[in-house]
């Protein structure tokens, strides 16, 4: 199905569903039938990305390659990542299958441009290997955004918040992560984007919200924009559409 | 994978990203690696449940039935249906494959049967077809339970409850409910039973909470031991375990 979005996700579970509900909100529907198909590979025994980045070692790899090869055989028509850290891996998934797999920063950076003017300075909240990646910095720089990231502490701090998420802890994760932002806004930062898929969740009811960017909503609205592109090149190729969509197989 | 949760879903898609959220919080977890595998099928193009049960057609069937093997292709090890009027198919999806297909009502039940004495009245506010199929009212007279039903007005106005759910309109769809509960209650009846999956969003901020019986809940805890047990039996019989757990492949 080439209008069904594929999430690669699991890393972690709750960041997953948080995507699903963010492709829902993105969807204009009044009824099921108006909503995207999705199907969601959330296997979050995914061995840690952080510490395989950190050392080198290559061990999320097979594990992610099983999630591309059973989203294949399940019928996606396009992949969406939900974690920033596992983008590290983009380019090789990309390698390994002809089914379009959406960059996060590309869809979070999409989105910026229309929100924030340039010369703004972003503040980077985001795993330390998602931020010695460089993904974030050259895209934004390229847009002409100042980019911020955390020090030393406020980064044990975010890697803190991301941890108690994973755990269920998101009031607990909300009070540790308001002074980082806080500090950051003080020092200067316009706009905080919260570039793992664990912040936002932690953000969720903070007023420090509306002045944060959320790098899942941009990914779940490009992811739609796509599937809806793909549905309506269907009914116009002629493939035998009832009630409006498609039928199965 | 046995220990993965494999969701025929989309019916409508809050419902099916409620499902996993009650996953995740049935799952004692600490970290990622500590979850259950779960793929998510959220198609929400199946043709209208309530119709085909109300005409006799059979259009939802071929849907089922590619949802159900796009689950077993991308490796799913058990199934659970993220919608109670689907499983008038329950047993034909059974037969048409190996992997057990859990039963929400079972599921229910079972639960109810830990938190209501027999003799308890429960009200069981779901779609038409839901109650016309009476598979909750055998399971609950079996174990001893009264059961009363909405009467005409208070269906209908069900029904607008789930079609609010649908349309994103979660708040509109609390305020049209809450009466119809109250109603009952104040009628005899001991317990709500939520057995439409879109009624425990509706319901999900309410005072009312407190005596609701959420059958989606049910579901998940029962995929929830039956993943664990399945990943349990993995670990004993020796598959290769790294970190704790069985590796891909």
């Amino acid at each position: 199905m080439r209008d069904c979005i594929g999430i690669l996700g699991g890393m972690g579970p709750l960041a997953t569903v948080d995507l699903m509900r963010k492709i829902i909100e993105a969807t204009p529907a009044a009824r099921d039938q108006d909503h995207v198909p999705v199907i969601a590979y959330s296997v979050p025994q995914v061995p840690d990305r952080l510490a395989a980045i950190a050392s080198g070692d290559d061990a999320p790899w097979p594990w992610l390659l099983a999630g591309l090869r059973s989203l294949e055989r399940a019928g996606a028509g396009m992949v969406a990542i939900a974690c920033n850290t596992a983008h590290h891996w983009h380019a090789r998934l990309q390698s390994e299958t002809a089914l379009p797999i959406l960059h996060i920063a590309d869809a979070a950076c999409d989105d910026i441009a229309t929100s924030c003017a340039p010369g703004s300075t972003i503040a980077l909240l985001a795993t330390p290997a998602t931020v010695a990646l460089r993904f974030y910095q050259e895209r934004l720089h390229a847009r002409g955004y100042a980019v911020a990231v955390p020090d030393a502490s406020q980064q044990e701090c975010v890697l803190e918040v991301i941890a108690k998420v994973k755990a269920g802890e998101v009031s607990g994760a909300r009070a540790l992560l308001e002074p980082v932002c806080e500090a950051m806004l003080a020092a200067g930062c316009h706009r905080l984007l919260l570039a793992c898929t664990e912040l936002p969740l932690a953000l969720a009811e903070s007023a420090l919200d509306t002045v944060a960017l959320d790098p899942t909503a941009a990914l779940a609205r490009s992811a739609v924009a796509r599937s809806l592109a793909a549905r309506n090149d269907k009914i116009r190729d002629g493939h035998q559409v009832v009630g409006g969509f498609p039928q199965p197989r």
